[in-house]
């Protein structure tokens, strides 16, 4: 299959072009920047937000797949950023590109954002309704619903992937497992907030390897990608201060809370048995020594040599 | 004011423009073609489903107001029609321009299609939730939901008006009023539906002085402008053909009925008591009686001269 992938140099593509290279897919993978090389991965660069761009690309690619990744990702900047009006006008020019020339399946992804709280915190599929808590999150949604009106009526599939938290190399550096990491290894104070809220934090290369699945995959409409698993970020912030060594540097309350409820968790019944995506085989203590290491590695003043591990 | 104002020459838009003018503001008219001439507009003929082009005509342009009517609108196609995503796009790309420009006021319009059907057939603005009927009202109300939180964000208003059944002076050939006038006073017989629907039919002229209203008013938020008086489709085309006095051609039946409620009927309120609008001068018959002025002098060899009457 010939696999366009957008924000391929990004933070969850890089972590998920490599399995489809692996798998023997023909992947044409579009960003700022090249992350991986690899025989079966061409490179385009070009400013996709501008819906000309956009059609252009989708229409001399030619996929047979879209995964749809490239988006307005700024930390503390995306919510409320203008460029969403710009993505939603780029993203739906892409995908109506690429099915005039023959895609037969389109992914993209967006984020639990798009979930009206529920009371209990789980967040499912099929039963939670839209939300409307930021120009983002209904940037997003309002692509998907129309974007699933379209393939309907020409009778292609659509498959829209919902993130949780996510952490792991590469990370924007001002998230929390990366910000907490590099203040820790320079030995400065790592200010947090309460750490009360309970959310479903999963590694970036699961992620990664889940959505090469799911591209491939005939799954269709949303389908939540993340771990159904309550963690604390109070947990998460202490694990990492543990293996730093440094837990007198962690500064619980120094920042405030999100004004968002206590628990946010994915419901991952359809990843679990329709993608039949199997649980995540290092747990979570491995994976955030990964990602400690990482930036360890990071701060360096040689470039870090990372390998993107594809099974 | 300056007031940028879309689709210009299409049906709505020229019932439109000529009370803006009137009122003595400065009106850019966008457009295919040119409708009214009168000295307080000046006609833009440019290709506005091109998000670019959208974007540089609100920066050039910098209006006070915009009011963007133009879409695709092509009877029998726009429901289905893959420009509806285009328009998305090109949609969010002018309000995003404008505003940038200084605009402090977006008006767009949408359709009753918008709406989740009711129970009773009233659809209410504030309570009637949004549906998903076809393509295209998902994507206007994608349009709606996104430039509303971009405009609360930089504290701008927005108005979004929903149309329902109109008639009158330039109407789509194809349109009910329009097909069942033509094929009367052709003399051919007129096929029509089993008429049983009872449907909320407003007189475009009135359509485009409360949208001219609306325009230049502080009303924010969804706006149902219509009529809230209840006609069956078997009355119009009735009323019709005793004005054509060509009873003896109208065929109920031998078109199917949609697949569609009995009753779709607007809820005025706001129109009446916050926009101010009054319930329209003229009976339904003599409406009717002016469309079908309208149609005879169109068939005539030489280009009808109809004069837009502007209070």
């Amino acid at each position: 299959m010939r696999i366009l992938v957008t924000g391929a140099s990004g933070f969850v593509g890089r972590h998920t072009i490599g399995h489809l290279a692996a798998a023997g897919h023909e992947v044409i993978a579009a960003g700022r920047l090249h992350s991986i090389e690899h025989p079966g991965i061409r490179w385009i660069n070009d400013d996709l937000i501008q819906p000309t761009v956009a059609a252009r690309i989708g229409a001399t690619v030619r996929p047979d797949i879209l995964l749809h990744l490239a988006w307005t990702v700024e930390a503390g900047k995306f919510w409320t950023d203008p460029d969403n009006l710009d993505w939603v006008a780029a993203s739906l020019s892409l995908a109506r590109a690429c099915a005039e020339k023959g895609a037969q399946r389109i992914c993209m992804v967006g984020s639990c954002y798009e979930y009206q709280w529920p009371a209990d915190g789980l967040c499912r599929e099929a039963t939670t309704p839209s939300g409307s808590h930021t120009l983002y999150d209904v940037a997003k949604d309002s692509v998907r619903r129309v974007l699933e009106k379209y393939a309907a009526q020409i009778g292609i599939s659509v498959a829209w992937a919902r993130l949780f938290n996510l952490y792991g190399p590469f990370e924007d550096p001002n998230r929390l497992v990366a910000s907490v990491a590099q203040a820790l290894l320079a030995g400065r104070p790592a200010a947090v907030s309460s750490g009360k809220a309970i959310r479903d934090y999963m590694d970036i290369r699961d992620t990664g390897a889940a959505l090469a699945a799911l591209t491939t995959s005939d799954v269709s409409g949303i389908i939540n990608v993340a771990t159904g698993e309550d963690v604390s970020v109070a947990d998460i912030v202490r694990e990492i201060a543990d293996l730093a060594g440094r837990p007198d540097l962690v500064r619980f309350g120094a920042l405030p809370d999100r004004d968002e409820p206590l628990r946010i968790v994915a419901d991952v019944d359809r990843l679990r048995n329709e993608l039949k995506c199997p649980a995540p085989q290092k747990s979570r203590r491995e994976n955030l020594a990964d990602a400690l290491s990482f930036w360890r590695e990071a701060s360096r003043p040689v470039a870090p040599t990372y390998v993107h591990e594809i099974p």
